[in-house]
């Protein structure tokens, strides 16, 4: 079994960096603060034996030599990026927990056949830059590294710049290194875990995602001398299609999601009807069918709601990903390790979208999750129990010795 | 008659300062751009004679002597900010009309009983900092100074400080002016005049307003593994409150008027369920009844929206002005101008707030109007002609000329 306090002494001297206002974190991607947490981890690494490799895109891989020179590396981990009120615990779990694994090897001298490494993905929330998942999206060949570099925060700001202006575009050629099998650890940032009190959930699949950005055209006018019936109003026609969204989400019961988390008014002004607004719909389902049909409905029912109003409406896909189904051999070893420690456990489909999803497309990939309270994430208030984590660490540790075969 | 081309000439040499993006202009208030703006109509009024003085909420007055020492002195005036991406004419023309009355007394040798005087308010368009017509606000004893320099805009800062930053704070105290009366000259705003093909507005009323800024608290949570019926969606309460809002302005048609301009999510983030959406309601009508009856069921049903969501709902209101009605003596002084002219001219109601909406507070006041095209204003393509701009500088000469004694 892994050091349980030395894990959680490690995730909240990494929470340090980054500190959010309520307790959480802000360590949003390519920030002063991302790059002092990689310093930190990659610190660590070296601490432990690993020998650090970054690549163009800015992710990181620690590797723990194997005992055989020809065999590919068993890789786990996540990302230490956060929102900008995130937890201390989405994504920070995944890749501090791999680290404990690597140094409960080194204190008992395990030695592997293949060798162990942890990864970082550089912008895996998908808060500064979308989409979400973008570099782990190049390293499996899903974006052009162009397309990457290219995006932009609301502020204008070019990914490719910030990270060259935080030191870390490494030397290695993004998705060059093959990789036996990929295990990612992660909260579960939904409810069902605790609520079925469950120490480990084996993850067999994830949910597909589409993010919709809209960019509604009304005409700016003055909101007290404009009658209203000579409004283009693109903030009535938005509203409407949060409440379609919504409907349509509901109407797809159980199993999908829709909703909206960022809009931007402009000019914003509180005495200008505005001339545009952008928002973007993010709708969730692990059925590719009902995926397509979601996507479909909110994309002609805006239309028409733009339409009856009036309002220019152009959609963009700014983040996209199908269902994944996690490599069952790999399930399985999870669901072995769980029930070899003696950890309760339940199949489970992730809610939320992980680099896995991508490392799934090239190399075979599962998951480990652990619950959080109250289903809450992306939020400060973020919270597990050092038992929860260590739960996941140890079922980690045990999944990659037994694919790294010792 | 007052020299068009002069005038004209004027109106397009203010514009070139915060030029806007779209052929309008961004002077907004307490801005580098205000204050070139303010300097150069610093320069026009003292090659004009006149004298200035400058109150410690900046607003700004030019005084002509006139042949009584006893007598108060004739305001006219209006703003020289406008709004982020506003035009060339809202409140411009009222100054410069002004300024080109004047020059226009000095070319024939007029001579007032009264002194004549034109005003430049500080924030009239409360596109910055809420509310609107700050400044005139607190010149009429509405708000105090203290309030008004304590107001902040988006990024946080402080009227105040803004004000001292640009080097417009002077000596005058708030409001120590008398005025034996105010005119504003202003463009419509809004599509009557045009439809109706008259040449000048005499403006009777002015519409009440209401500004309430919601702030809805929500739960922070993840888009994709947050269940529906586990989302407090403060996104989704703010879009039933736009439809609401919409439906009251509806119900209480004709002349009433609702709609939102500014919207702020936090933290804002395309997988972040909102903690906080913030945005302003704007409602208007000249019926003082209907204005509160439109804000009590505006807020009783905002309230039973986010209640049924279990979101939190606190409202403020961050402007407010009761339905003006203008002194009918100076109303009769525009509408004989306007017939001596032989300007064809209509009552009319403003529907948007103007200084004069404060000033009526304590001096006579009135307002003439000149149409814009297609009504449309808070837009760079916000456009006038130079006849219409003439023609309501002509007006305001003569309806000047009637009040100072000639
Ligand atoms: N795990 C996680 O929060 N990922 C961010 C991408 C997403 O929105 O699912
Ligand atoms: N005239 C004008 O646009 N004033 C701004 C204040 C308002 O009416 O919203």
């Amino acid at each position: 079994k892994i050091n349980s306090a030395r894990l959680w002494d490690s995730l909240m001297e990494m929470a340090l960096i980054g500190p959010g206002i309520a307790g959480g974190c802000n360590r949003q991607t390519l920030t002063d603060a991302d790059s002092e947490g990689r310093h930190l981890f990659q610190r660590w690494c070296q601490a432990a034996g690993m020998t650090m490799g970054v690549d163009s895109m800015g992710n990181m891989f620690a590797t723990r030599p194997g005992t055989d020179p020809d065999a590919l590396p068993v890789y786990m981990g996540s990302h230490l990026d956060t929102q900008p009120t995130g937890g201390k615990y989405d994504g920070v779990l995944g890749v501090l927990g791999a680290l404990e694994a690597v140094r409960t090897m080194n204190d008992l001298g395990i030695r592997t056949r293949h060798p162990v490494a942890i990864v970082n993905w550089t912008n895996e929330e998908g808060a500064r830059f979308a989409p979400a998942m973008l570099a782990s999206g190049v390293f499996a060949g899903i974006h052009t590294e162009d397309y990457a570099k290219a995006r932009r925060d609301l502020d204008g700001k070019v990914f490719g710049e910030e990270l060259a202006r935080i030191g870390w575009v490494g030397e290695e050629k993004v998705g060059a290194r093959k990789m036996h099998a990929y295990f990612e650890l992660h909260i579960e940032q939904g409810p069902i875990l605790e609520a079925e009190g469950k120490d480990i959930g084996v993850v067999t699949h994830c949910q597909g995602l589409w993010w919709l950005e809209f960019t509604l055209t009304g005409r700016e006018a003055h909101t007290g001398s404009t009658p209203m019936n000579l409004r283009v109003n693109a903030g009535l026609a938005m509203a409407r299609i949060f409440e379609m969204v919504q409907a349509v989400a509901m109407e797809n019961q159980p199993n999908a999601v829709g909703g909206v988390g960022q809009v931007t008014f402009a000019p914003n002004s509180r005495n200008v009807l505005p001339g545009k607004v952008v928002f973007t719909v993010d709708i969730r389902t692990v059925d590719q069918a009902k995926l397509d049909r979601m996507r479909a409905k909110i994309e002609a029912e805006a239309a028409a709601i733009c339409e009856a109003l009036g309002v220019g409406c152009a959609v963009e896909a700014v983040g996209h990903f199908d269902p994944v189904t996690f490599t069952p051999d790999l399930v399985t070893k999870v669901r072995s390790a769980a029930e070899k420690l003696g950890y309760s456990h339940m199949d489970i489909v992730s809610g939320a979208g992980h680099d896995a999803c991508w490392t799934a497309r090239v190399a075979p990939t599962t998951m480990i999750m652990c619950p959080c309270v109250g289903g809450l994430s992306h939020n400060e208030a973020e919270t597990i129990f050092p038992e929860w984590a260590a739960a996941g660490a140890d079922v980690l540790l045990h999944a990659v010795l037994d694919t790294a075969e010792v």
